[in-house]
């Protein structure tokens, strides 16, 4: 009997077929004999809908309000999951994150979790129960509720995992793993067998979707491996392992950020308050920024009004800050990547090849960072996705 | 400075200018400077909606789940009442029923408050935040989520009211207090300035809607004193007071149930197993079921489907059991009006010469109750209204 975790994001619930297609899903994994807990986010759009009904009452508001209606919405899903359970004759326990034990801090909208009580789960787990947990949600040690920010129930699926010691955490979404780079660039993009979570980090920290970062901290943290499955219709999967990489120096994967907003700035600058003020916008890079000059780079689908950050960064800082917008990166990722001079070497080799301006090299741990003009990111990717050869096969066979 | 605990129904706050509105007045009360608590239920018709969901996956889901699902509607609008007085510069926090303290039994749908812990609200309450809770909800002591059943927003703002020691509770609703009869039925009826709980309690329990049985209870049960206002627009209010009637022997009111679900036995029915069956939907008259034989009348508005439970009876007792669905009560209320012999010779006399039939004379502590045909319930309460000669000012008087 093993013990297994499945999250399921929100727009693989937003139908009613599609909620019942996940919980027959969910019943038959409790039918093969297992113990399982799963996680669910708010269904389709609805934190959209409950963040503009915040919007239309007051336009600046209290993140602890906010995080009280946010988490109403998985609340909702994780009710109507185990209803559906309940439906297919499945004994099933729906639970709040606070009642699931996801204990947080204090920091609202973003906050990380700090400890999993499994002891409700367990108990109901040891009763024969699925356990259906709202995902995204935690409690204070002062009882508010807060949310977990971006991607934050698959920070609630692993810490969970880690929690009720999971034999597996399956993370269900619209695609079925991780692929070696955007299929939407890259038509030959193949998806991985497996993909060891630091080189997962690394690729999300630059850019790919998939899964989000601080997830992957507590997977790495708390040794869980992660199952990147598709929640609907048949496909693989890309297991995530804590364990090493595929090899020394062998790119994995392409991830890129176009569209970046870069704030260069130099000694004339109050760098320590731009620091200060870029400090929740830093995704990326912000090895960069450490001097009395530098350059931050903050993608733009990850604020909400790049250009209204854009103009307030420009009337603030009057003095010695450049912000402009026409830049691009992109990343080879293998496991001690930036440990091989060659990787570097031969990245700037092939973009020369092709024409493409590097406007600067960037050496990571597990990474090789060129930064390009928007216009040629695509090509770049190509570049590097055809040049470092990323083969689904080759990774698999290392593995 | 006062400690008020204000309540606002679901209808009053369904719409976005409604909702300011209350947020309006909520303000007001915290700048005159008072200390606020505000119970909210969920906005317009969430919780039909709510229900809905679960109905489309599951025809029987379980009662758990259910409140688990509802108890997030009044959430919703606790945090989004909180995030609109935010933005009338009014400190405020909302806090689900269990954040509350509001600590209940285990009957899921329809849970009995058993203690409120006034400590979190009295902390915010001495910061000087107005407090939002969630109404209709609570916790049992294992942590679930409960909710309250009909009305139960109600009974959370007298739990809370007797919790933080108010000074005034006030119920809004979309009518602006209690009247002498339902103004559907006699147009002439008044609204009251003051009834005494036990008599409000004596309508709500002979058919009159405003204020729901459980809360009343609660409210003569830990003395709270309770305004019964409209939400919005100008009005009056009815004072619903603790103590005594407004004079003995003097009817106050007129309540009645039309279309009531008939259902009598006789010593060869299984009268305890019917009684049984039948506790559910005792809200009238359960004092005639004691004996071998009897009836129990059940409101066709209080179950959700009268003539499919019609069915059920009669088929689950073939024996000595008789259903039928074409009489209606008017009870004449008022304090201690049982204890008067004339009261219930007037109530027969005025019947009979308006040729009105009376099928039974029933006698309660406050409340004369004649049993008549179905169609003649509009004619027998207007009868009692007019004879009885209810007027406000008679009352207002006395109080």
């Amino acid at each position: 009997m093993e013990t297994i975790v499945q999250k399921y994001g929100g727009s693989s619930l937003a139908e009613d077929e599609q909620l019942r297609a996940v919980a027959e899903r969910v019943a038959q994994c409790h039918r093969d004999g297992n113990r399982v807990v799963v996680v669910v986010s708010a269904r389709g759009n609805t934190t959209s809908r409950l963040l503009s009904y915040a919007g239309k009452v007051n336009s600046n508001p209290d993140n602890r309000e906010l995080d009280m209606l946010l988490a109403s919405g998985e609340q909702l899903s994780a009710s109507l999951l185990s209803i559906t359970l309940q439906d297919m004759d499945i004994r099933s326990v729906a639970l709040t994150g606070p009642q699931a034990g996801v204990l947080t801090c204090d920091s609202h909208l973003n906050a990380r979790i700090s400890t999993v009580d499994p002891r409700r789960m367990n108990r109901y787990l040891d009763e024969g129960a699925v356990v259906v947990v709202a995902g995204f949600q935690g409690e204070t040690p002062d009882g508010d509720i807060t949310t977990l920010g971006r991607g934050g129930s698959d920070t609630t699926a692993v810490a969970i995992a880690a929690g009720v010691k999971a034999d597996r955490c399956e993370i269900y979404s619209d695609v079925d793993g991780v692929y070696t780079a955007d299929p939407r660039v890259v038509p030959d993009a193949v998806r991985m067998n497996v993909i060891s979570l630091p080189e997962m980090k690394t690729m999300a920290h630059h850019g790919a979707g998939v899964l989000n970062e601080r997830a992957i901290d507590y997977a790495l943290e708390q040794d869980v491996t992660i199952h990147a499955r598709k929640a609907h219709g048949d496909g693989g999967e890309t297991i995530l392992s804590p364990e090493g990489g595929a090899g020394k120096a062998r790119i994995v994967g392409v991830a890129g950020h176009d569209e970046l907003l870069c704030v260069k700035f130099d000694e004339s600058a109050d760098a320590d308050r731009l620091r200060a003020e870029l400090d929740d916008y830093q995704f990326f890079v912000p090895e960069m920024a450490e001097g009395d000059s530098g350059i931050c780079m903050i993608p733009r689908d990850q604020v909400p009004d790049p250009d209204g950050l854009a103009g307030d960064i420009r009337k603030e800082f009057p003095q010695g800050v450049e912000v402009s917008g026409s830049l691009a990166t992109v990343s080879a990722v293998g496991y001690e990547a930036g440990k091989d001079d060659s990787i570097r070497e031969a990245a700037v080799a092939m973009l020369a090849e092709k024409n493409i301006e590097v406007a600067d090299i960037m050496v990571f741990e597990h990474a090789v960072t060129c930064m390009v003009d928007s216009k040629d990111f695509a090509a770049a990717t190509r570049c590097f996705h055809d040049g470092f050869r990323i083969v689904n096969k080759e990774v698999a066979d290392v593995a």
